[in-house]
């Protein structure tokens, strides 16, 4: 490989050996959540029937997991990650040339993994902890899905490991986008659309308002609910939690060692934020050489009509709708926000996770909002010069990267401006066909 | 890189130079088209207003099309080729395991590709050698499709060198598949229904029967007339031409180096055919190798509904629905053949590429055939094992593999198969949905 190529690629043996573990590092405390009622911290007891214990263990930053920068990632994952990563990195040469920029564009590729997105990192953990746990004898996995990227990620990686699947699909996206609802059922999954009749929340919401669409946070109050009637199911979360952060690092791990070795030091790094475990795993690697003196910039894009990080209030919030889950301090647009009905896939949520609001808070990251009409337009020219079709969440990163790189200038430095792909957008084309009008007959 | 790894990849250096030409080799005879109506060869001149001139060139085997093995891949197509290419070759390990298979299975990976299937490889090309010419200032190229594989790629080749794409799409998928529609407009085609009012031949058709869901030959008639109206306008052929085949070879050619990488000698090669291009382009050079001695054998794959290199008559028969191409020696099911309502893409063509059929009938090429269902079952147990989601015509690919690795038993020497996914399915979820009866409400 030379550095003339554009898709620079790490070999199976290059895959990182441990997940890099943020918080045991940043200078300044990522606070633990809150109970969700009482005025104390979360203990492992009182939410070992909702979480796999090892999730909550991270969560709670308990042992290794609040001390060690680098946690092992377990044999069987590794065997797992190996089908589908280390994923390419591409540096986006027809796109710099379509800019004219004196800048070097590279995009890491997680649109290539199992689902179509960065979620199956995670989900194929957190599923794989559920079935080893000893303590009972879990079965199940819940989970909410907006537009289902998460829930087809977490419907495949149940199959992987063995376990039953049941998911909560807001249901605006269940009756619109069938075709993720096909592939999660095509993987063994239950879908459910989300307000349903089949918990106490989703009862409620519908008595208010038959006619209600859905929300993250009511999807995953009816996953807690679901997951409480039996003692065999356990809660799996695609972006809020800190523990998909851990798994998502190993997205910047590999990127890191790609720059690497083509003598490169990123300027500036670039990612969508929904809760933002993508945007968090892809930059923690970098956030620790920038601690160490590197002078790395980091930019998480959010729509402009769901501004968590730009716009909302930096408290304790619950991160459902129903106030099951523990408090948690981040930026939050309030937990009852109901989203505009606009085409941001995954970005539509009212929080982000308290490690990337902590980082936020901190000015070691900073925040760009874009519209929706500007982002597809940017997944159009992504697809005219590069020839991917990036999703939509996915699209906020690409105008991203396409508006720095118009910023730059010719400077003593080349700056690299790297993000992250999150995942495809084969199975958000009636979206882009909604904004950029290409349902006409022609 | 290691002979454990299961993705063996090729360095952007390592894409091949030259496509393989393997009509200059073959010990039998591939013979040229026939004029549509006169009882004579086809000259150049009677098709210069249909096909851009190179793709004619290479069609009728003029000059060192006829005598060349070797014909250099431009500089251009090089260069594009190698934001994509070369494509992984994987080894199925989870599929194996799944199976208890002694053999070893691989799998050419042109899911990858722009728009998502190998149809992207010749597309750009045929684009190319369009925009090129200077025989005559050409602006649009038009084509049929089927399930919109081809349309897209088409689409996205356009873009790429900047002409206009006008699709003929089969009426029934153009109102089914409105997400490849989306794609294609996307990238900046024009798409109209087919049987269309724009033609004589689909007025024709239209008045005869309204309700008419269309053919690829009808599409095919149609576009050839959009093209005689304008002579700016050229016709793009997706898998019956030879030069489709011709370029597909890359596909061949890459497997080739990527299996002396880990040292392995396919014993079996498999691929889907619906006109014949990604599976003739992916054995050509292993066709190559057989002819020097080496004991490989070539399956292809059709659906047990559209049988036509299992039960199709070998003779002369036109590409298109109303007798406008030239004649080809091929095996077909007729040019009027109406294909059953099956979900199998892309495989749904009345005819097979002429070098393909005499590999069939020389005995070179095997054939089996397969039912819709246990290829659906096949696709389910990929994306189970594998997190791949093959496009259904790739799935009898998959499935040709599965049964391979079925039958081999453990011999002296560890059977290797190998096959190609020539696409994803992600826009072809509804026709899972309805063969593996998804959309149940649970």
């Amino acid at each position: 490989m030379t550095t003339n190529d554009n898709k620079i690629f790490l070999s199976e043996s290059q895959l990182p050996r441990s997940w890099y573990n943020i918080v045991a590092e940043l200078p300044f405390d990522v606070p633990k959540p809150l109970h969700p009622i009482e005025d104390r911290g979360v203990e492992v007891d009182d939410f070992d029937w909702l979480w796999p214990l090892e999730c909550l263990r991270i969560e709670l930053h308990e042992g290794k997991y609040g001390t060690d920068p680098w946690i092992e990632i377990p044999p069987f994952i590794a065997d797992v990650y190996r089908r589908y990563r280390p994923s390419p990195l591409v540096r986006a040469r027809a796109l710099e040339k379509y800019l004219g920029t004196p800048a070097e564009i590279y995009y890491k590729r997680e649109d290539l993994n199992p689902a179509g997105s960065h979620k199956f990192n995670t989900a194929l953990v957190q599923a794989y902890y559920a079935a080893q746990e000893e303590h009972s004898r879990i079965h199940t996995m819940a989970t909410d899905t907006g537009a289902g990227q998460w829930g087809a990620a977490l419907a495949m990686a149940c199959e992987t490991v063995g376990l039953n699947c049941c998911v909560f699909m807001i249901r605006k996206s269940f009756e619109e986008k069938p075709y993720r609802r096909y592939l999660m059922r095509m993987a063994g999954a239950e879908v459910y659309p989300s307000p349903s009749e089949l918990t106490d929340t989703g009862r409620s919401v519908l008595k208010d308002d038959p006619d209600n669409s859905g929300s993250l946070g009511i999807g995953m109050s009816e996953a807690i609910e679901f997951v409480k009637e039996d003692p065999g199911r356990r809660l799996a979360l695609g972006c809020m939690s800190y523990y998909a952060v851990l798994h998502q690092s190993v997205i910047g791990l590999e990127t890191r060692q790609q720059l690497e070795q083509i003598d490169r030091t990123p300027s500036l790094m670039i990612g969508c934020v929904g809760g933002g475990s993508n945007f968090t795993g892809f930059v923690a690697p970098f956030v620790r050489d920038r601690i160490g003196g590197k002078p790395i910039e980091f930019r998480a894009i959010e729509p402009d009509s769901i501004p968590t990080l730009s716009q909302g209030e930096y408290r304790y919030d619950w991160a459902d709708f129903s106030e099951l889950t523990p408090r948690i301090l981040m930026y939050t647009l309030g937990h009852r926000f109901v989203p505009p009905p606009v085409h941001s896939g995954g970005l539509r949520y009212h929080g982000k996770t308290p490690v990337l609001s902590a980082l936020v808070k901190n000015n070691v990251v900073n925040t760009r909002t874009y519209s929706q009409q500007e982002v597809f337009d940017a997944g159009r020219v992504f697809l005219k010069t590069e020839g991917v079709l990036a999703a939509p969440e996915s699209a906020h990163a690409v105008l991203g990267a396409i508006d720095a790189a118009r910023e730059a200038s010719n400077t003593e430095k080349t700056p690299v401006i790297v993000f992250c792909l999150s995942g495809h957008g084969y199975l958000d084309l009636k979206g882009y066909s909604d904004v950029l009008d290409l349902d006409t007959s022609n």
